[in-house]
């Protein structure tokens, strides 16, 4: 029995996706070797890469002005590669919570950085709309998603200067303009695989935009050239990415997963809005499909509800310290029945002590 | 039927290894859920990483002056965090082949290279000896094994400086004074697990020798203050290296190690010695037990035996293009009677061929 894993990542991933993994450990495609035994520059594995790449391709749509690699080092090693690739005197970062957060803090290692907007009076509970986008800036830094806070940007700005994407935590889970942005990047932990990957997808003709000094492995022309083969990569962690993606096209791709997913988000959000008990966190205009915040009004009963949603085999849905309550985190491969549990427990949980 | 795998990396990995990952990645511990499913934060988790961590320190005798982290990048980021976090002005390295040429390069981003001693002139086929440390240089970089070329650091210089090694191919097959180095790194997936995760031994008031700007995450710093989970760290990769290490220990650790391995080396080498088709390329006293590098003396019948070693379930012995004819990689986890299979090839081949 698996359980109603809302965990907010590394999250819960497709069954199909583990199970082929599981086959291709100890026997990868009949060669009498495992996945992770084999050389990475072998057909098999090549395979496997290309593949996966594909499949981000097709999925996202990815014009042929655009490639895709696979690197290390999660969206963190990425807020560092962005400034030391495409800032040389000011870049425009958007303060839309904890994840901006970080990557502005990195930037300023780099180079001066403009935040244009912020949502930090609210306590990150909306996103930052109708700013102005300077056109001195290398690049404006817009985050798709905030995990911990529970909004999502709906609409992506018409920006007169390159755009750089953080989609950690949404990628996959609705079709996204790829064109608008010269970089978009995505630990695999939510959406698309487990940690140890990150996806990058790069406008070719961006790279060489700084001159800095910098370390070979942080300088996205090295794994352009080298397909990802630069260095031995996460042959495991690719393996299971592109299983997922496979279940993610055999179900209809990002479309239908779109239209599951706000399913997903109508009932739950029904139900924090009708449920006397409860209350949502996020700007209604800006709520997430992917994280949903919410509290109990009286927070004394916390500890009583998160005991019944153990009960009915949910896990992972305690809230971020920074915001308290609790957080539904109804990424991709979370079935619609998790989300049904969900709802029934809430509405127990109103029957009992409402 | 598991294939005789004797590829240089990704290497061959223990079946005990390779069976718990199975048995993890849909039901963890029983908790209904993947390993790759959990928070990094959970203590299902934790569990691994400090177990994982306290193998390291048990299986190597690590002393409380130094620590274990887990990291992403591979050598190839190591090999730039190495000066980034130690060279102030100018450090020493030792130029044994393709590995210690790349982190040389590396270096020369950040500071003065002193390239002490160089067996480029014999095709790295032995190892630098009877060299002089500098005094005036930050540090000694030495790679204890060179998995193209198929030599070893038998012995470890007494550094008058601080010593730094990278011993991605083979870290466990042979025990090491740990306190004479300030940092040790190795790629796991040779001796230690998948790829995707890099092991760090590093001394543990080694840190702050620099104030270069360096990204948060290379800086070691970063990665010491919060046991390697400053952010998502690759979960299944910890938990492969966690098992091979369980592995290596239930069979006696790196004392019984060194003796399998000792025993795989003279088997092999033997018969590259007395047979008269075959001939090794390193230096005898330099000669890796964990890569083999061997010719045959007429090279017009490489494809010949190639063929014959496929048809004995052989896989991975083409050697290196900068090498040529074969390598016999002969990793922890590769059994004694693999090599007795190739060596009951070779001497088919001689008794055919001779």
């Amino acid at each position: 029995m698996r359980k109603h894993n809302f965990g907010a990542g590394p999250g819960i991933l497709p069954e199909y996706a583990l199970k082929k993994t599981q086959e291709a450990l100890l026997d990868f495609n009949g060669i009498g070797m495992g996945v992770m035994e084999i050389s990475h520059r072998s057909k098999d594995f090549e395979a496997v890469l290309n593949k996966a790449k594909s499949l981000v391709i097709e999925l996202l749509k990815v014009p042929d002005t655009h490639d895709i690699l696979f690197l290390q080092g999660g969206a963190s090693t990425q807020f560092a590669m962005e400034p030391m690739n495409y800032l040389n005197k000011k870049a425009a970062y958007i303060d839309q919570g904890a994840w901006s957060g970080k990557a502005i803090k990195e930037a300023k290692l780099f180079g001066e950085v403009n935040v244009i907007a912020s949502s930090k009076d609210k306590n990150y509970s909306y996103q930052p709309k109708g700013y102005t986008i300077p056109t001195d800036c290398d690049y404006l830094h817009i985050c798709s998603n905030e995990t911990i806070h529970g909004t999502q940007v709906k609409t992506f700005p018409t920006s007169p200067i390159p755009m750089i994407c953080d989609m950690s935590s949404d990628i996959f889970s609705r079709p996204v303009d790829v064109s608008k942005f010269d970089l978009i990047y995505a630990g695999a932990q939510k959406n698309m695989g487990p940690s140890g990957v990150t996806l990058v997808i790069i406008k070719k003709d961006s790279v060489g935009r700084t001159n800095r000094v910098k370390p070979t492995m942080m300088d996205y022309k090295t794994h352009l050239e080298n397909n990802s083969l630069y260095n031995t990569p996460p042959v495991i962690a690719i393996l299971v990415c592109m299983h997922v993606l496979e279940w993610l096209k055999s179900i209809g791709g990002v479309d239908a997963m779109q239209k599951i997913n706000q399913q997903k988000y109508d009932l739950f959000y029904n139900e924090v809005d009708n449920n006397p008990m409860f209350t949502g966190t996020a700007a209604p205009e800006d709520r997430s499909p992917m994280n949903a915040c919410f509290l109990l009004k009286d927070s004394a009963l916390d500890e009583e509800f998160l005991a019944m949603t153990k009960a009915a085999d949910i896990v992972g849905i305690k809230g971020h310290r920074s915001v308290g309550g609790f957080r539904a985190s109804m990424y991709n491969a979370l079935p619609l029945e998790s989300v049904k549990v969900l709802v029934d427990v809430m509405k127990e949980f109103a029957r009992k002590k409402g």
